[in-house]
């Protein structure tokens, strides 16, 4: 089997994952912050060690502010549903993913927040003038993706950040796509709240993600419950992580997320951008030589998707083919993004094949994939 | 190590656990749902294969009115905030957990709802009348734990159901304590919702828990986002369960929960009852006999709690001095339930110390606690 839907999901993960997960699930696998015995300590501080981890990955000061969350959805809707407040305006993007869009699109509902959607060139690159032009005056939020998740474009996230720190605005940025792939530095980038996941290019396990809060930056909770802290207290704690953190965490896929990001910091994330990047030049090289194939991604600033059509094949049946045929593993559709297709020009009903790679992808592989895309055309 | 805080989180889990989640993890974990390809396929069908057992379990006709959670405190928040409107009357108990108080609280600010609060006795049983007198006309939920997380205490759950179904008000049913331990059946004992975890009694690793809603009853999402359906509707679906689901799910974790599940059928609930019930038996027998230990909790009608205190130490003392001299994991303190103590009649500054067993603490891991708990007392 060809796996080559990394941006769904990251497989295979790192074996040191397998093995943290497996040993924490076995040995020490108490509820962490939850007690004052020695298990329930390890535990505490192997979630605190993943903590510090990816705060150094993203280069954020102080560990706490760092969330853990059940996905990037979760992050998302905290950050969205935390911040946006009656009466608000938004500025978004058109290749947003509909954990950014949905919220959004309730919370104009709800709260009768107010939308701009800032649509991306044909290849749903977006230019951080464009982002600027849209804010207004009562403009609390701008959010983005760091990628699109439909043709893996890779944002001027560092530029839009400039622009949201100049007009003092928020910037939450959505880095479902790119963590991992592309160095993120939340300081550098002028990021205030990042929104990641756990399982994809940061290559832990399903059933993590978190969220970056920035110092001054008052988020409220979307839920509330047993915090392991100021018990007596029937409100939700305000210090962090508590104020954004309750019930009983992941702890094994806390771990096995740690793991993964030691893996990815000894390989080095501008490696693995370079293998991804080499991956996804080849098929691009031959796709774009073939008449019956169009192309809705481009090489360059890519974090690693070839997104594509073949004439005469919805991606679906395409999808189906690469499969059965072939036992290659991709995804077709809409991609959870439903104004994705009218920025990048393809067809509704037809929706988009997407060839994802991921740092275990090999050349051969490619070589594969490319020979079977290649024989689906006629 | 004698681990004695299992009603914080189980430890360890069956085998077949370990092993599910391991094979999961290495040979299928793709996004369920989310593509077509044979590797979603499978993760999709393991995560359906779960809910199913878990729909069976609990006596859930439709396995889809299952809806996995990161943890309970996400399921009663879903449900606490998904049905409470502005200007609605609650009834709840004093032995509730934080993650029931604490999004009553902020709703009671958000929304004006109302809340009544039902005392239990001097050990903590909840009357079913005692519920029925408060009932208003604007009554829009009742919420009960199936038994107190502070001292193992079995709530009369069908009867408190009876009243709700009498009253035609909707039933939440918090089974952190409880789901694995006593039958659980929504038909019979007339609950609503139920909100579960799979990390405590159910024996499924943390990072799972689940919520089942009734049909006819409506629950507002908390969150929206991805579904890998309808995704060219910029709004959250309404059929369950994507409704209140969204985001990539925590495929080992549920597949983990689903193996533990089977053990759980296979052991039979009755057998983990009885098996629970004669530990804690023991422990009650040699406790009550010592004049420096207050017990505040019965060995009748509970799910394998122990709670008490020793003459002249704090909880937190307590609890140190069992971990460091004799490796025995117990938890001290307030144990997110603020008015437990109110209640049970603890000391706030005190605490409680709690020894919960679980289906693989052994009768001779109870003999030395009961030998060092003793030893404390002078």
């Amino acid at each position: 089997m060809i796996y080559l839907d990394n941006a769904s999901t990251s497989f295979p993960k790192p074996e040191n994952v397998y093995r943290e997960m497996d040993r924490c699930l076995r040995r020490y696998c108490a509820n962490p912050g939850r007690g004052g015995h020695a298990m329930a300590k390890a535990a505490g501080e192997a979630v605190f060690r993943t903590r510090t981890l990816l705060a150094a990955f993203f280069n954020i000061d102080r560990p706490e502010r760092v969330i853990f969350t059940k996905n990037t959805t979760e992050a998302l809707n905290i950050a969205i549903r935390g911040t946006l407040k009656h009466g608000d305006h938004v500025v978004t993007t058109s290749l947003e993913h509909n954990s950014v869009m949905r919220p959004l699109k309730h919370l104009a509902r709800e709260r009768g927040i107010a939308i701009s959607v800032v649509r991306g060139d044909a290849f749903g690159t977006i230019s951080a003038r464009a982002v600027e032009r849209k804010i207004r005056g009562n403009t609390a939020l701008i959010v983005c993706t760091l990628s699109s998740n439909v043709n893996g474009a890779i944002m001027p996230t560092g530029e839009i950040g400039a622009v949201a720190r100049r007009h003092g605005i928020t910037f939450l940025a959505d880095a479902a796509q790119g963590a991992g792939t592309i160095p993120v530095d939340v300081q550098d980038l002028g990021i205030d709240l990042l929104a990641f996941p756990g399982h994809k290019s940061l290559l832990g396990p399903q059933g993590t993600g978190g969220l970056y809060v920035g110092q001054g930056i008052k988020v409220a909770p979307l839920m509330q419950g047993g915090t392991g802290t100021t018990s007596e207290i029937p409100y939700q704690p305000t210090a962090f992580p508590e104020a954004l953190e309750c019930g009983t965490l992941n702890t094994p896929g806390i771990v096995g997320l740690g793991a993964a990001i030691e893996y990815i910091s000894r390989r080095g994330v501008s490696a693995i951008y370079r293998h991804k990047q080499a991956l996804t030049d080849e098929m691009h090289r031959a796709f774009a030589k073939h008449r019956a194939i169009t192309l809705y991604s481009r090489p360059e600033h890519n974090t690693g998707i070839v997104a594509l059509n073949i004439k005469g094949l919805t991606s679906a049946e395409a999808g189906r083919r690469l499969d059965q045929k072939h036992g290659i593993a991709a995804r077709a559709g809409l991609h959870c993004a439903p104004f994705g297709h009218r920025t990048l020009g393809y067809d509704l009903a037809t929706g988009v094949l997407r060839l994802s790679v991921g740092c275990f992808t090999t050349a051969d592989e490619v070589a594969r994939t490319i020979k079977a895309v290649l024989g689906l055309c006629r």
